[in-house]
């Protein structure tokens, strides 16, 4: 693992409530600036205090800023945070295993050296499609001003099509594919992966696309509870035949913070609400196009009202496990999901291709406003758009 | 639409028992053998009968054979299908829309003329990995004798990489990704897509990998029930908040003829059981190798007998749904999943990435000599290998 640098986290913006358990405690990230002088830079600049107060605001820091400061001593509060900020497996076996086969992301713990390539990760992004999480990748590389454009970023998974993963400086991007099982085979690994490869006080989000429910196409919602289709805050997981039952709490601070960023970019809405996730898209969603359905207009629509009374202001396939499994193993989670339809108004996604594209951008654009921030690099956020998808 | 030619296919062969409930009746095969000399051949030369009688067994028609009787009328038998052999599409909506947008596919009963691009299919055959699929259609081009070496096969859905989809001959070969909810999504659309293309007497087949049970690694298990992680052959399935039970029941005829077509191949052991689909890969199928566990090794095993007591003899993650969907929608289904390892032995998944990729290639195999045999061709099941994965 190269050389490390360590950055203070404003955990104390002025804009910022502080509803997080964590929004106490100083936060420290780790990157390893080696690889981008100007992340080097950037972060160095953020070290002028070189103590563990809060750091300036939003914008304080530039990339003119670079080199003024040498490498500051480990911040205390570094070990402050739950499990000195370790990833939490919880799984007593797992220490007795010689090696550890991530078998789905093609890594492993004999065949490669996963605090080396890992250690500093960050921030972990992931999103249902490859394509996608590829062009997130590609704009944060611009975004964070590594050297080059990015075009030729490496699929850490290229071994399997199962998953695609993407590194960018202190960043991960990662696609789970779509539903439940297909996000909790990739949790499980990744888990296992920041456990193996020691990284601390890791924050992962999911960018996601889904369907409005009563709130304009292309809005983005920042979820403040995953719930069921029963509009429960629970994920249910069938272990050795029984039921286990598992909350689905997400980070409060975390979502204040996402729509703190938000005000910065005027040019979508963004809202919080809450998530219903589904196990299917067509009759579990209460969809009348399906290959199979079997109730009215007027029931679907009851169906989805009682859903908006309850709060839920957008549906999806993943968001009920990524909240349990995240909190379970103490990852700080947000879910970001842009709606590509009002589901009151219909059931078919039938914006333009080209329509559909710049919808998608939306939560990477705020993620990328927040990891800025978080970074204490300067405010460019809602000025920039991701090129591709 | 092409011209169409019809085909008998065997379907009282004698070696194969006759429990399907279509086995005492015709079926009867379309295929457009513009795209293929040699398959129109093969076609044309099992026609030699000119009635709806059954055809000779396997392996009787060559290629050398083609082009000796002219097309043949229509056989009687196609009409006593249930539904004249279409697809089901179980929803009154349906036929009230003006457009269909199947935009996990990136097709559209618009966009697109389904009935041209796909009237004469006939099998499908679906799995987990994209590239995998991809593989399958190239191996099953050299086995249908088709022109070039399919190496230059388009993705059909090359517009969106939430699916890929390759057409050859009268097969299309689909990805489906992992898990109950991906499968789900792709059917739905799959539906629909051979209900507006006017498709008849479809078979699809799942050809998946999964974790055995009590049986060597790199077996073959033809499912004749999918049993969900109680032992119970049902798919439950949350429709507006209500939980509805749907019965997994599949093709006792072609179980019996996919084995039959085993016996062809003697280089790797092939059998019937039951198949358990779960919603998770690690805590869902008692496995002690995930980020979560709170179970013993013992109680594990406990789980997993009583599984394998119960008939079963693998595990994988999308069989129920597959078997509830299709059997709702009148498509004949299969599932063919190739074991990667003895579960009774252990968790991670650790034999090479050759090992791997042959045992990948084993349900290809099968499922080759059943579409040959289906189509009349000479009986080379079990002597081909697909060249990659």
């Amino acid at each position: 693992m190269g050389h490390l640098w360590h950055l203070l986290l404003p955990h104390t913006d002025p804009g910022m409530p502080s509803t997080s358990r964590y929004s106490q405690r100083g936060r420290v990230a780790e990157c390893n600036p080696s690889s981008s002088p100007a992340l080097a830079s950037a972060i160095a600049a953020s070290r002028q205090s070189e103590t563990c107060q809060a750091a300036p605001e939003l914008g304080a820091y530039k990339w003119e800023d670079a080199g003024k400061v040498p490498a500051a001593p480990r911040c205390a509060a570094l070990s402050s945070e739950l499990s000195g900020g370790f990833v939490h497996v919880k799984n007593p076996h797992l220490e007795a295993m010689d090696e550890d086969v991530l078998y789905h992301l093609d890594l492993g713990t004999k065949t490669h050296d996963l605090p080396a390539m890992f250690g500093d990760v960050k921030f972990v992004c992931v999103g249902g499609s490859p394509n996608r999480m590829r062009a997130f990748a590609q704009f944060m590389h611009k975004e964070l001003g590594l050297e080059g454009d990015g075009e030729d970023l490496a699929d850490i998974c290229a071994g399997t099509d199962r998953y695609a993963m993407y590194r960018v400086g202190p960043l991960l991007s990662i696609s789970h594919g779509m539903g439940i099982p297909s996000v909790s085979i990739m949790l499980h690994e990744l888990i296992k992966l920041l456990h193996h490869a020691k990284c601390r006080d890791v924050t992962i989000i999911r960018i996601g696309t889904s369907g409005g429910l009563g709130v304009q196409a292309g809005s983005v919602v920042i979820t403040d509870r995953a719930v069921d289709a029963c509009f429960q805050p629970r994920f249910e997981q069938v272990v050795l035949g029984d039921v286990v039952v598992r909350g689905t709490d997400l980070d409060g601070g975390l979502v204040e913070e996402l729509l703190a960023c938000s005000k910065a970019i005027p040019d979508f809405p963004t809202l919080v609400g809450h998530t219903m996730c589904t196990y299917d898209f067509y009759e579990g969603q209460g969809r009348l196009d399906g290959a199979l359905c079997s109730f009215s207009n007027e029931k679907k629509l009851e169906y989805l009202k009682r859903a908006h009374d309850a709060g839920v202001r957008n549906i999806e396939m993943e968001s009920t496990a990524f909240a349990a499994l995240c909190g379970l193993c103490g990852l700080r989670a947000a879910v970001v999901c842009v709606t590509l339809l009002d589901r009151l108004e219909g059931d078919q996604i039938r914006a333009s291709h080209e329509v559909l594209q710049e919808y998608q951008q939306r939560p990477q654009r705020l993620v990328a406003a927040f990891i800025r921030r978080r970074l204490g690099l300067h405010a460019a956020a809602g000025n920039t758009r991701p090129s591709s998808d």
